[in-house]
């Protein structure tokens, strides 16, 4: 079993679609996808710190919205006007000032409606900083 | 009945703590606060754009969680280690590329836990583009 | 401005689409309609009850998703295949054993997605108990 | 590693502190419980029927806030006042009107806080039909 796009052909498309993302300097890049599966990576980065040196929840919200974005595209295909309609997150803990992995799992793709799970790690832990879910509607087909 | 900071005061205490949160360019500002309330403004800036010219998901995740914690502070001063426990988000409509309004109405303002919703509006629209709710944990007095 | 269906008429339908919903006795009502709203009551029952003299936590989630359920279809007329797809929730306080009176706002209908929230309130009060957001798919038309 | 409650105790547990959960007929029991975790069932009733042959949406959320119930439990003892503060879910699939099994998973267990996600599928059946995340306020402790 494959998917429609590589994490390379996803971060290309992000590049692409997605440029102001990495205004100020690059830090999310697609890690690998799989089947109903992708898995994220947000590099550490001065813009995204907090007071405490923890990292803001913006930076771990974007994350899980990618994470979500890249998982379903991996699915479909590059579809352009696939829109996230909600996000839940919960904050576990505070990330240290590092690299943050988010691995997305779709519960459901559906013809209209996909929704998956985000759990978002510093990089090498095993301790989830926070949890996402979230919904993204997808455009009907031609 | 009056808050225990002023919209001014607590821009500048989001100055001093966040710093980091004016990366690029300040965009985030604490228009007004009252009673169990707060309004911020998130202007327009070219890194908050995503393609068909609307606004990044982010970028309203970001104003409510700000509007929220303005929200709380405003009610009991500038307590720190305040943190965001839970975000939850609507998104309505595409925003257009301008300033946003975030407006948080606090719906419970508890001795550990607070909550609120924030309807955030393209300036000067009465339409909603985004909706959120969201808790902040406090942390126990001295 | 008016409804597709009155506070009655849903009345009506819920008891035909959903008679079960009734088990033990009737106690959900819709009791009024309007632009893009509806109110529900739920009446005080002991199968609603839970310790400390409080309503279950169940009660006030039928209650919400029935109100925003009320009020789409008060928008739209009877479309039975009208889902739920996502609901939050925050509880606030510990609703006294009496009845709930539970007020849905919608803040978007789409073609394919209803967005809503409700405030759950104890009859008769001000201070909210429940705050909920949620959403319906509504399936394309003929 | 043990837990300090069985599904046995928790299931006396709840009997007890909440009986009118089995208004019209128990159908809500913990069949395991461990690390961080906790399965519940919710046995078929014509109670929780709703038109087209499923289950409704108050049941699921029932059976989620239950696990997570019966997880923190099984982990820290009989807490009576634990309680939720907020519940999030997704339906993701019309449930077969049968038996459902809700999988309770903590995310945090802290001192104040804990959070879980709830995976809740039709007996035997591996797909999700609804994805729930859940937080508990922890009564401080004597």
């Amino acid at each position: 079993m494959t998917t429609k796009m590589t994490a390379a052909e996803l971060d290309a498309y992000l590049d692409e679609v997605f440029p102001q993302l990495h205004y100020g300097g690059r830090t999310f890049f697609v890690e690998a996808v799989g089947p109903m599966s992708a898995r994220m990576r947000c590099d550490y980065h001065e813009k995204h710190l907090r007071p405490g040196g923890t990292l803001s929840g913006p930076t771990m919200m974007a994350l899980a919205d990618l994470a979500l974005y890249a998982a379903i595209l991996a699915q479909i295909g590059p579809v352009p006007l696939a829109v996230t309609t909600s996000l839940s997150y919960n904050f576990l803990r505070k990330p240290a000032p590092m690299a943050l992995i988010g691995e997305c799992r779709l519960l459901k793709l559906g013809r209209r409606l996909a929704v998956g799970e985000v759990a978002i790690r510093s990089q090498g832990e095993s301790e989830l900083v926070c949890h996402a879910t979230g919904t993204y509607s997808i455009p009907a087909g031609p």
